[in-house]
């Protein structure tokens, strides 16, 4: 059981940046990453059609051997959380929590806001989670469409991406935050336009960072955490092997084998 | 349930930077402290006898109606955690599994110190926690006994603070760490002089804001948050009220009212 695989799920390539920590900060685990990439973006979608896609991506994974599922995907975790935790025994963790929660530890001033995909955004989950534990928060959320695209071409680094972060987040940077969450897993992609866009004066928080924290305290109070180093992570995706591996190599350093899937 | 206050344990005002974390994380959270100031410090004593005052202290605590323990001590931690655990039927937490994940979290270098009491550094715990999670951490720990002394007189503002931190961490300034985990709850009080020893290139890691958040995350998936707004935080002290009252309102920024207890 401790030495299974963890699987990891996301619309696409975006669901890395969670598996990246999760590699850095869990060094003995392994990892099953799903993007389905054919029908990314998710964001657009209505939230029962993405919630259908997760189900049928977390019924693939459980073939194998699973300890825990990872939906690595904000309208993923907020259109199926509960619903897969509900289906599945093992542990289900999505990155809305752990982001909301590392903001109300980081943020002085109790203003915080929330960009992320439309679903996410219109789900309300970053805004009722935070609330729910801190009522007196104040919250500016904005739905930022053009992201997403750009990092799943590839083209993440260019001064289109920087132009259209400028773009996207200028009402903001009239607010007077102190924490801006990432509220996609896609964005720590752009995290550097971000940061330059948004000053040094506001903390910016990734879920990635902060849910392979919590995977490693959930794991760890449940007693899976592996004892030995583990296998080879695999990597599923649905469309385009290639700019999925171009991508994954890229961002995670080392060699990636894609297996394609159809669903 | 969700109504019931968290019982938060310590040597003394130490377990103090923890619940002020809390209250700010957690606000609608109620907390009844303890603090053994009578036989504060914990750190040079053996590991049974601080073992045998923690489960006085909890058995104390449990008359109450509680929802969750909170070892907020890490010599208390390294000592009696698991076997509060084991004795208890409701989450237990620890300061010392939320600053290692917090300390792999944030290093980059994975050359981590750890300071703290004898009792703490000489239980290894903190080592093996780390390494169990990440055998290639280069880890080098150091006690401080000077340091919670200072702390429970008040001195913690003091130019003689300064020197004794200045004095003890010398040997640390000269190892190429990049994280230092404050590995007693009593040091966030004075992490002024740390940081300023240490230098801008070190993070600091306070058990206080990751235990804080991690027992968000804990009541969170339990369904234990409080649905609103909680009750008067009680506190609770075997010693001198007075000079724990002082600190205890410095440092929480409120009026506090100090019940004595015999134990």
């Amino acid at each position: 059981m401790n030495q299974d695989a963890i699987g990891v799920l996301d619309s696409g390539v975006g669901g890395l940046t969670v598996a990246k920590e999760v590699m850095r900060q869990l060094p003995k685990e392994t990892i099953y990453y799903f993007g389905d990439t054919l029908r990314c973006p998710y964001g657009p979608r209505s939230a029962d059609e993405v919630k259908s896609f997760v189900h049928e991506i977390v019924s693939y994974l459980m073939q194998f051997s699973l300890k825990a599922i990872l939906i690595a995907c904000n309208t993923g975790t907020a259109a199926a959380l509960q619903s897969i935790k509900d289906g599945w025994d093992i542990p289900v963790l999505g990155v809305i929590e752990p982001g909301a929660r590392a903001a109300i530890k980081v943020s002085r001033k109790k203003k915080i806001a929330v960009i992320g995909t439309q679903g996410t955004i219109q789900s309300r989950a970053y805004e009722k989670m935070l609330k729910s534990i801190h009522p007196e928060l104040q919250i500016y959320s904005l739905a930022c469409p053009e992201f997403v695209p750009l990092v799943e071409k590839g083209l993440y680094h260019t001064p289109e991406a920087k132009r259209v972060v400028e773009k996207t987040l200028a009402p903001l940077t009239k607010l007077d935050i102190d924490t801006l969450i990432l509220g996609c897993t896609h964005y720590p992609l752009l995290q550097h336009f971000i940061s330059q866009t948004m000053g040094d004066q506001v903390n910016i928080i990734s879920s990635a960072e902060e849910t392979a924290a919590e995977l490693s305290s959930i794991l760890y109070h449940r007693n899976l955490l592996s004892k030995q180093y583990g296998k080879k992570h695999r990597f599923f995706a649905t469309g385009s092997q290639y700019l999925f591996q171009q991508i994954a190599e890229e961002w995670l350093g080392e060699n990636v084998e894609v297996e394609r899937v159809d669903l």
